[in-house]
């Protein structure tokens, strides 16, 4: 079992809590070799290794296709799907879009620090409206979309609706009808971010934007990262076949064939086979295990005054400090003492607003490490509370 | 060996010298084969399916590094070096910066009509320098530098200065001298798309933008995509290791976990193993001679008025027709009899100017193929001519 730290160089005796990147474990199957070694014995192989079209490989978008209709009880057409590089690629597309349109983005508080990076790269104004254990407020997006309402600038909506990255938060079926008819009402384009949808632990989540929205109106964005490995760069992007037709046609996917090709050959062949529906039900209890475990251990260890979110999937745990305690001072001193996790801070438009708050990422570390880490976190935790 | 045209689905008895894609039976080899077999029969194998370092996989950039230093003459160091989505990735990073700082692009006319079309989709505005069998006119550039001065916006000169694409052209030694001048008096950034450089046919080209500039100053393109094989999606960006450090720091990478590393891997496994010198060098000589199946085929079967540059290396011939003989017309009516070909027009901001322009790709095809196809197409413009 790989204990090493992955990508940056921290010493082998770290545990991480901070990465949130699939149980390294689980990627390489038997059943992913066999995808691997296939595609590459067949007369069609260099289909596998050249340019490809720029939605995608259309055996795989089918697949997908027909397995959104069933999933999420939609109706979906092939061409209302495409192929992305990772949920990044589609992330970087709808940006590049939006800005091209002279439009702004409202984010959750918190929301994913990497995708606010993107967003930030392409110079777009963010807006963040804040959530709680149900997700977005949306009494708060309904006095935000008044304010912004004057600028006339087109308005999206980021939102990851299941298992958020950080807040581990899944926004509620009432919820999401509010925020649809509010969308409506002020003509705001919702981009849910469902990469952790698969990975329900008691029940699956509620309906989706785009299930709401009857496959327009909303952009869904989905992704192998998270359960086949996030090497493929392979992810896909669903929504009106005007929008898909529009992002199919941008010069990126033109200039290089499509997104990652050789990836979703592979791919491809691997639930062709039958392959991905058992790994996702097995990664499921995986993963539940973990968060139990992780829960657990905050249970049993962490001092009064702390507090925390049960995710109902996913990969990660948020957990909110006392006041006095900030989390730049936790996180450092756990790293001094082996343990790895994320500052609240990277997660807010304003870091201030995450200065109380941790990151745990349950998805990369095996049990023992995540009990053993809880209980020097906690010791951390309780050690600056006694200074204070 | 396949015939069948690829990705667009055109019938079996069609030609294609349209599309610049690599030989589809150079491709999947025995090496190749081992070295993806091979990654992921390792303790280490997870690294490959994982989310990878921004910057990418740094033994592949210490071996491309090397390479680089070796070749062109110069002592870059790892830091001036990362891995990109293909040259695609790299163009599409520069383009978002440099519309970041408000800047405009100068592009080669013709130029590589893909990278336009990402250029446009970044909102940059463009404008083009015209070009002869040596490469950029000097004296238009100085004249066009001289005209965009006043707006005082930066510059960047996107180029491809080896066996362009479409017009084979390579740019001599002695304008790339010029030019650079002209770059450093008026603060152009250089932007070469080095993509093809491995593959010449008669002799090595000339010292790069980046090996004339001393590893500084200029941002240097390559790709796996024109010899290993373009659905992997890999390539990089060199230069100096401010420039590259800013773009390590997007938020692409940042999000993605570098470039394609599931491919990076696999080519890191297939360099190491010292396969990639001896296939460029094959490649060498199986383009070479659907080089010179080509030409000897335009001498052989062209009527007066036809001109075309020899290339000394890459994928492409660059026809021009007569002043009465339309690109557009010549295009369909070799279409209407299987054989598929570029149309000028698509390589110019202004379509007109490539209206008696013709871009034959000899990289796809097999040279009975390509002998099948001249012969066509010389009887399609004797057609057209004739009934002027």
């Amino acid at each position: 079992m790989p204990r090493r730290e992955f990508p940056q160089g921290v010493t082998a005796d770290s545990i991480s809590l901070r990465i949130g990147h699939p149980d390294p474990t689980t990627l390489n199957t038997s059943e992913l070799r066999a995808a691997v070694a296939s595609i590459l014995t067949t007369p069609e192989s260099y289909q596998a290794l050249e340019y490809g079209a720029q939605q995608g490989v259309s055996s795989l978008i089918g697949y997908l296709v027909g397995r959104i209709n069933r999933e999420q009880g939609l109706s979906l057409q092939p061409d209302q799907l495409m192929l992305t590089t990772g949920s990044t690629g589609a992330v970087d597309m709808i940006a590049r879009l939006h800005k091209g349109a002279g439009g702004s983005v409202i984010v959750e508080a918190p929301s994913y620090a990497d995708t606010l990076h993107v967003f930030r790269d392409h110079g777009l104004p963010l807006y963040s409206v804040p959530t709680d254990e149900q997700g977005i407020d949306a009494g708060a997006l309904l006095d935000l979309l008044e304010r912004l309402k004057p600028s006339g600038a087109p308005l999206l909506l980021y939102t990851i609706p299941n298992f958020q990255n950080p807040s581990g938060v899944t926004l509620s079926e009432s919820r999401r009808r509010e925020i649809l008819a509010l969308a409506r009402q002020y003509n705001v384009l919702i981009v849910e971010d469902d990469v952790y949808r698969d990975l329900y632990f008691d029940a699956a989540p509620p309906p989706s934007f785009l299930a709401l929205a009857d496959g327009v109106e909303v952009l869904q964005i989905g992704s192998f990262s998270k359960t086949l490995g996030p090497a493929f760069r392979l992810g896909w992007l669903a929504g009106s076949p005007d929008a898909i037709r529009r992002y199919v046609n941008c010069g990126t996917y033109d200039m290089g064939g499509g997104a990652s090709p050789f990836s979703a050959h592979i791919i491809t062949e691997y639930c062709r086979l039958g392959h991905w529906e058992p790994h996702i039900a097995a990664l499921r209890e995986r993963y539940r295990r973990r968060r139990d475990t992780l829960i657990v251990a905050l249970r049993r260890s962490m001092p009064a005054g702390v507090s925390w979110i049960v995710p109902g999937g996913g990969y990660f745990v948020w957990v909110t400090l006392p006041p006095m305690v900030q989390a730049s001072q936790v996180v450092a001193e756990a790293q001094a003492r082996g343990v790895m996790i994320s500052n609240g801070e990277w997660y807010f438009l304003d870091p201030q607003d995450g200065r109380q708050n941790l990151r745990l990422a349950f998805s990369f570390a095996p049990p023992e490490d995540i009990d053993r880490a809880i209980a020097i976190l906690a010791d951390v935790v309780t050690g600056v509370i006694s200074i204070q």
